[in-house]
């Protein structure tokens, strides 16, 4: 807010001067917190759209029989996440004042609202929580058991993501570019991961990895020779939704990371200001999806030799993934550049999981993992001096980007961003993942995994197009009819002989 | 708006203070305008969304076989409340100044904007209205013709959801906890049903009640031992989706009903105000929908030996159906106790159905019904003193939650609520599905209902995944192929010789 | 803005009189862009929705075998169109100042941020143009090349649309309602064509008219006899989610384009202001869309003796794509007049069209060209004084509506709006669809329409709902089974041996 009663008060004059600039410059703070919780707000509930969205791409990217259980994690992300967070996930991210490791406030929500956190900045984060955790259910999709998602999700949602959000967006955070005033920064920069290419996109990458190389690939992944065969997802037009909820909450997800938009950059009155960098970070987000949505359409035509609306569709989305590091600071050109190069990146990875046989059905470490850490490089190569000093303010002399003459330092932070994020993922899901592998809990059977996880866990299929009752009606069973086998589908669960009195499922 | 130009003029001085204060807060004035009509629009747009939530929970629901009728109703349900509620149902809700009973002004919006009511009130109050319509829906899905539809939704939407409204959201209405000043409050309290777990999910909920009960079970629903029969939806996704898309919509719903954010509850300045208790009421919505699932997803498989993802988004949206009532006054904390109490609410609720061979294919009536019952009960356990005097102001000494130590004055109005509405709905919707049944306008043909409504009154299956003109070229047809049976798929309705000459469907 | 210095500073009265009274506006105007970004911002994402409502529409309108052929389109429109506004499109539609026929600055956003066009206005402008070339996807699709598409697109968006933006609705263009002050209004008056009935949907029409039309019917479209069979497109739920979610969006695509909230009609404090309108604004969008459904569904319920959904969801965007010109200046008494004849409008079109042998699959050139063009008519009969000059302000005596008394100047402009339209969209994509067509460019031969675009161009199809690895457990292929003929689903296209080596798809 800008509206300061030191400096309004002798401008009235007056005896009562004081006051009445504390009277106006008061309603200007109350209308800031309506203003900015609006705003904040409706990008939060953006970024929740992005787990519809994500439930969607998934739910399309497997094969049918696994349907109801990628979508029910991706229901249990969001609920799991809801609870996790706001019993401690929140305050270990954001209770400050901490040390730079891990926040210590804020448990349950205790003294919320305070100046610096109110209700709304809860509801955003736990909407980017519950993202990471998303991320990694792709990676590991058709072969894990329930049980190991479960425990995975709640770790990561609790503990090992908020721990990273508290490095480097907390005030308190050891690397965060916005630490507090008085407060040396890491290599007198801080990392700037404005929306998370780091903190959400690789830590739900790499964790994902970890979860993908422990299970190994799904059965007829890769052939007798060794060879990759797709297993295509059931149903493109379902990527291509979720693929454009996405792509509709990323608006959420980036421009809604500044959290406040009444803001003035230079003198009160002028154009320049957060707004306006909230709109330029719209469309840097943009022309990055954009763009690597373009190169991956070519890029891949040249390779394949058609145009493949599910490559274009995950293209765009590692452009949106490397580009949330940077959103706010670089010019639309650079975000350009971002997405070109971002969409090579994701195919270069995607043959080399292929050579490596490492089988990720959402191409989630590749794209999160990989296109993040592109994006967090490209940050520190291309971010603008002028707007880093805006976005965060006041220090003198930031490093800002290395080819537009703002030095080494940034790129050196954001290096070892890199390599803290991969090794405290690694040194925390790794090991669980291990351990749920060694006690038997990680995998499912192979006979589970043949008949699909929906049938023997989730009480059937997600799809019944053929209507048993009918059957009379239209002929004989089977005849070239368009049913999921009827006689299959009402198989009930053996545990339980209750089941046949169960309620519309 | 806090901003007085009778406090703000002594201060400034001067020969024309007055003019002055005046001349700052009608600035204020402005502002709040434009930021609470943005808050509210952009809140009712998320309520609209909504709709097409309805629409794809139901389609996902019932039988491939119903599925253009169900989403032909959901699409109605908006269009048709669009028109009945612009004509009286506004009027008979907001109408005033009018007595307790029912309002009577604003018919065709005439007289708006004044005041109290602009246009973004009406519309939001809309999207409100046709949700009580989409709830019954469901409950007679797969059975009931479609004039039958049109009538119930009608009158449904234009004068029995209205009428229930104005009681208890007019600030007339003989039961509002918000009304007029120097009017009695019943029980010197009045209801506090702030986003309508009463107002809309009662009311839908016992309407649909009505509707299943005169009509019945579909067929096949129970066997000849009476042994309940899953008729199982079509299609899980759709499910996920629709219920995705009404989580993101209750955002709008709950957070919406304060329908102003730019409202200080202290002194101007601070953090307190309405922003935050918009911000609260989205927080604790989440945490109620977010328990309920989780007791939902394991107390149904302690039940059935399956994790179960329809189930969840049942159980989720009985969690917010629950919290719309107390959402803006109680603590988060008891969000969760609200949440984990509906899960088990719909639990039992489906069970008695079961046990009762009732028949409601979305469970609406023991999801809207029952757990916005549980709702209004438990707003009158746990709501706060503090919000309830924010969120309800100019009333000192208002009863509280009984459980928060506000005594048993609430609860007392609140069983009135529900005694009221169940009677009310019950006086008006079950005479008139009665009257229906009689003149055997309400439940289709038993011919109709094997054969599904989508063939025999909306033209033709939702689904044709084989298209007949390229069979020559995939081998014969019915080869196992993926085709909706073509030779029915392509029959014209009985009564159009011109169908043939249709355009695209 | 409405906070004035000049007005204030002698009501402040003292010696710094002038100065405290620019702090204080200075403050209102830096709340005004808060305000007005986030109202922009989230009226951008939401029109940025409409892709997503296209894509799913458009998918549902087309036989199973061309799905993915018409979501990469929907994709590619907003991708492609993305960069093209970018480079040049936004800079031809608002770069001024200029002369009236073509804007010349702001090339690759050069000079944004300036006080009348910041990144959010060029956001919200890309998300209009990219609806352009979605509606001529739908006129052209299932029988299109891939790179005819791409090229036609591109000019689209990135000329021929920003051409007739400028015309219209820059304060530079020739026939624009708003043009600078000082410059003569085309008959006195100006077009009124608020948010693009014919800037958009005209446009997109009439270049999928000509597309059509040269490319001729799909193959089975008229039999031998020449009768009209309906080429049913494959999913209902499909259009109806579409449908649904471009409703949605139009509450950013009309409201919206007001572009600020935060100003004043009358005195400051008052009631009136642009929040009225905009939300006025939503209210008759809404019961445009509303009246087309209903009188659709009767209108062809007399026609066809059934209760069709997708003919009503049809009818309901026709009255969105009619009203979308005068949402802002008419009552919403005359909304409803406007819905009302939009739907016959619509049913009288596709009769025509059946008769002349006109294929447009999603009807696109009848609904956004036939209803648009309606649509400007109408705005040019009821459009209501007073609304005009508060929505085009600072010119006495504009002219209004004919049937409201305002003479018949309005109605002159926009009939010369329609015929340059008609004229310049003709003259420019005429051409290019026949030079397409001349070069064997434009149409795929016929056996890769009967085989469908998917598998011969995208890949695959779309959806695969049998998993050729889990047979053995179930029984035999082909046994009724359900699924995507999976012996062709796995074959590779001819030109990559590298195919099978893919990741997943």
């Amino acid at each position: 807010m800008s509206c300061s009663s030191l400096d309004l008060a002798p401008l009235l004059g007056g005896a009562n001067a004081s006051a009445a600039a504390d009277y106006i410059c008061n309603q200007f703070t109350d209308a800031g917190f309506a203003i900015d919780t609006t705003y904040l707000l409706f990008s939060a509930y953006l970024v929740f759209a992005m787990q519809l969205g994500f439930a969607m791409l998934c739910a399309g990217s497997v094969r049918a029989k696994n349907t109801m259980n990628i979508m029910l994690t991706n229901v249990l992300d969001a609920a799991a996440g809801g609870l996790f967070y706001y019993v401690f996930g929140f305050a270990f991210a954001f209770g400050g004042p901490s040390n730079g490791f891990i926040g210590k406030h804020f448990f349950g929500l205790k003294d919320v609202p305070e100046p610096s956190f109110d209700y709304s900045n809860f509801l955003y984060q736990w909407a980017f929580a519950i993202a990471a955790a998303g991320i990694t259910s792709g990676s590991i999709a058709e072969r894990t058991q329930f049980v190991a998602y479960l425990i995975y999700s709640a770790f990561l949602t609790g503990f090992v993501y908020p721990v990273v959000s508290h490095w480097f967006w907390s005030v308190d955070g050891w690397a965060a570019a916005g630490r507090n005033a008085g407060e040396s920064l890491l290599f007198e920069s801080g990392v700037i991961d404005f929306a998370g290419s780091g903190v959400v996109h690789l830590v739900g990458g790499i964790a994902g990895l970890w979860g993908a190389l422990i299970e190994g690939p799904r059965i007829g992944r890769f052939d007798h020779t060794g060879r990759s065969v797709a297993l295509r997802g059931h149903s493109a037009t379902l990527v291509v939704l979720g693929t454009f909820l996405l792509w509709f909450g990323w608006y959420g997800f980036n421009p809604g990371s500044f959290a406040v938009i009444f803001r003035t950059y230079g003198p009160s009155g002028s154009i320049h200001g957060q707004w306006s960098a909230v709109g330029r970070t719209a469309v840097t987000t943009t022309l990055a999806g954009c763009t690597a949505a373009l190169t991956t359409l070519f890029g891949k035509r040249l390779q394949t030799g058609h145009w493949n609306v599910v490559d274009v569709c995950n293209g765009l989305l590692g452009g949106f993934a490397a580009i949330t590091a940077g959103c706010s600071v670089v010019e639309p050109w650079a975000a350009i550049i971002c997405g070109f190069v971002s969409a090579w990146v994701l195919i270069g990875l995607n043959k080399l999981a292929a050579a490596l046989k490492f089988d990720d059905p959402l191409e989630a470490a590749q794209l999160h993992g990989g296109c993040g850490a592109w994006g967090i490089i490209f940050t520190a190569l291309f971010a603008r001096e002028r707007y880093v000093n805006e976005v965060y303010p006041g220090r003198s002399g930031r490093p800002y980007g290395l080819f537009m003459g703002g030095g080494g330092r940034l790129l050196a932070a954001h290096i070892v961003q890199i390599l803290v994020i991969v090794g405290w993922v690694s040194a925390t899901m790794g090991p669980l993942f291990y351990v749920l592998h060694k006690f038997g809990l990680l995998r499912i059977s192979a006979e589970d995994e043949m008949a699909g996880m929906d049938l023997t866990r989730h009480g059937g299929f997600a799809y019944v197009y053929h209507d048993e009752d009918s059957t009379p009606q239209n002929g004989s069973p089977g005849s070239g009819g368009f049913m999921l086998k009827s006689s299959v589908a009402r198989v009930e669960p053996r545990t339980t002989p209750a089941a046949t009195n169960r309620e519309q499922v």
